[in-house]
């Protein structure tokens, strides 16, 4: 059944530029591109904690990709080809066929091959290593933003964040481009690529942008600057903050998968202008963010963004 | 707390050679050796199902790892470095440490950093990707198998599973060697290293060795002939065969971790003695396996071997 199962489902795009032997052997074989750094990241997404219960399967497959793909794209890498752990409470083949074509609508779009993996039985969760591939000294680290450089995202944020949080009061008409956030990110890979070796340090926004900047720029021992006034914001997030004045949904809520990079200053607005990016703040030399509200008072995040294990 | 408990007991051996950056960014950068192939394997153990909920902390550690070096072993693969996704149902820093002992005491011992991965809140459950290397050309795979290549197996077969059988019965006096098996099994990366390039055809014993026997067989497209009476026993297993006629437990227990290869006739005894294998069988043109029984009757196993989604 377990092989069957593998067989029907899983057992598609197992082939590409340099894979020498896909699914069905005790490991699958792939043939490194020469002179090039192999990057790799593993991400689990359990039932529950990383998705509530009743996700459709269509977007547990496509978000399960999506999250680590977004881990190459912070990177600078291209992807080259990932493995799948899934564990499964039952063998509920209409499940798994929408978590397939999630999955590889996913995976055929950006050709990333399925190579390997296993299927067990147990809890819903679903862990993903992506493989990709960068070039030696032009990959993007957390670590290398510099005083004076320019901060910006790809993308909006909060989004994914106000879909959840209108899901969980029970809202039922939540537009589609909000839903789609939250169920269906989209990994920057492209913008990733491009700024390889242009960019100073980047890390992607997966628990919340002040989280994550913090990562960003304890890791370059530096601090930063920012304005809330300048964070891209999809409508229905502006909305939300200018009605209740809390800037918590953009800055904690997390699942955005935009990238926050740091731009030198330099060849910062050109990047900007080249790949759609928005500046919203300023690397400082004194350690710390300092988040400016409109008004120009100080705004002090009451959390931090997600913490698996917070008492 | 995530971060704190990734820093204190999983951040630790996360550099080596060609490791370029471990543990703390978007992904782990790995330098491949030149003119290689990348060899990886992806296992999830879940708690319940790969392994009792009471088990040691430390054994489940080190059988994590433990079963995916196996897989490295049976491709003749040499270690490389590997990733971890460990979900946890609390942050129980007891469990925690006695797992990274285990899992850091194997890995320590067969030099293979932990370069990243992912600790989350869930279902215990743990998901490790072993990342190794293999010359081109002298990987094992299963298929190669010809007939007449004799089958032979490197080390004893139902032990765990005789372990298993008397833990679940509540037998408290298990004898050491034979817990051994179960909880910290012996990944074969000597064997299968010194095999590359010398074996026809390899698998681990992970469903038992009737059903992995059975992969290897199908994928090279023949049979074989083999005597129960030759297979590899532990003392414990050969009494409880002799007392009651049933080859249930060394052949479709699982969990032994040994390797079935296919040797060729010319070479086989003299594999067999450098590396301390035991022959068992023959490779036959015509597919099936017929399993003799030391009466030299035909015996047919009553089961395949493990099934996470049998009816």
């Amino acid at each position: 059944m377990e092989f069957e199962l593998i067989h029907r489902y899983l057992r598609r795009l197992d082939s590409g530029a340099g894979i020498i032997l896909g699914v069905g052997d005790d490991c699958a074989l792939i043939a490194p591109p020469p002179g090039r750094w192999l990057a790799v990241s593993l991400d689990t997404l359990v039932s529950g904690v990383h998705f509530a219960e009743h996700t459709p399967a269509y977007a547990v497959g496509w978000k399960a990709l999506a999250v680590n793909l977004s881990d190459l794209a912070a990177m600078g890498a291209e992807p080259g080809f990932f493995t799948l752990g899934l564990t499964l409470p039952e063998a509920d083949e209409g499940w798994l066929s929408g978590f397939a074509e999630g999955l590889f609508a996913l995976a055929e779009r950006e050709r990333v091959p399925l190579v390997g993996g296993d299927l067990t039985r147990g809890p819903l969760a679903i862990s993903i290593e992506v493989h990709g591939w960068v070039t030696p000294g032009k990959e993007l680290r957390r670590r290398g933003a510099q005083p004076g450089d320019v901060l910006a995202l790809t993308g909006p944020v909060g989004a994914a964040g106000l879909a959840l949080r209108r899901l969980q009061a029970g809202v039922s008409a939540i537009p589609p481009g909000l839903r789609a956030r939250l169920d269906c990110p989209e990994p920057r890979l492209r913008q990733g690529q491009a700024l390889a070796g242009r960019a100073h340090a980047a890390i992607d926004v997966s628990d919340g942008v002040a989280q994550d900047l913090g990562h960003l720029l304890r890791a370059s021992g530096v601090g930063a600057r920012c304005e809330l006034g300048r964070l891209p914001l999809a409508p229905e997030v502006a909305a939300h903050v200018a009605a209740t004045g809390d800037w918590s949904l953009p800055l904690a809520a997390g699942d955005d998968y935009e990238l926050v990079v740091a731009l030198p200053a330099l060849t910062a607005a050109e990047l900007c202008a080249e790949l759609g990016l928005t500046a919203f703040g300023e690397v400082t030399a004194a350690p710390g963010v300092a988040w400016i509200a409109p008004d120009g008072r100080e705004y002090r995040p009451d959390r931090g963004g997600f913490d698996h294990f917070a008492p």
